[in-house]
């Protein structure tokens, strides 16, 4: 039971220490995370009403290239944040919500509500 | 209101887009926590009893030098996620639960528990 949650499904980061296979996983979708494009592109995805987003709505509130904007999707759809489907002309993307749930569950203290209001 | 948890205290990604400020402060901590050493080394920290661990005791579960482990505890500590303070010989790090809580908060879809076992 080494860094799993209650469950035993999955590794919590404050219960024990991660081991290096469980590490490698992780790192990759925190990497994934790691750049603010990227984490409001999720933001827009994870937010939308219906639960899909044309990327014709996405690209329009960044300063930045389609083709850049289609690179960023592809590294959060490569670490299982997102996933798409083409409909003739444009590609709609939705939030993979279970790998969005294990790394709050990863970052839940013990005990703790995530985002608790008590915390410092 | 926009993107913030019940308290109103925090973004939480899956209420509203995040706007740039925002994106901007967490993708420096999400990177931080993109690399496998730095999340193993933080769930040691996270773990430890007694809520401290001696910088002595990080440097042999990793083949690596200990200015590199050095390096990566920096990191983390630039990202807010541990503190640290020298006595006598070696520096002694411990969690810092507020940013962790945080970026939990952050990724937990509403009404969703963390790491919930009903997650697909």
């Amino acid at each position: 039971m080494l860094g799993q949650d209650e469950s035993g499904c999955c590794p919590t980061l404050p219960a024990a220490p991660l081991d290096e296979e469980q590490a490698v996983e992780l790192a990759k979708v925190f990497k994934a995370l790691g750049d603010p494009v990227r984490l409001r592109l999720l933001s827009m995805i994870a937010s939308r009403e219906g639960g899909e987003i044309c990327v014709c709505d996405l690209t329009p509130a960044f300063d930045l290239s389609q083709p850049t904007i289609s690179h960023h999707l592809k590294l959060l759809r490569q670490a299982g944040l997102i996933d798409c489907e083409r409909r003739g002309t444009w590609v709609y993307y939705w939030l993979l919500p279970g790998t969005i749930d294990k790394l709050a569950g990863v970052l839940t203290r013990t005990g703790q509500p995530a985002a608790s209001e008590g915390s410092p």
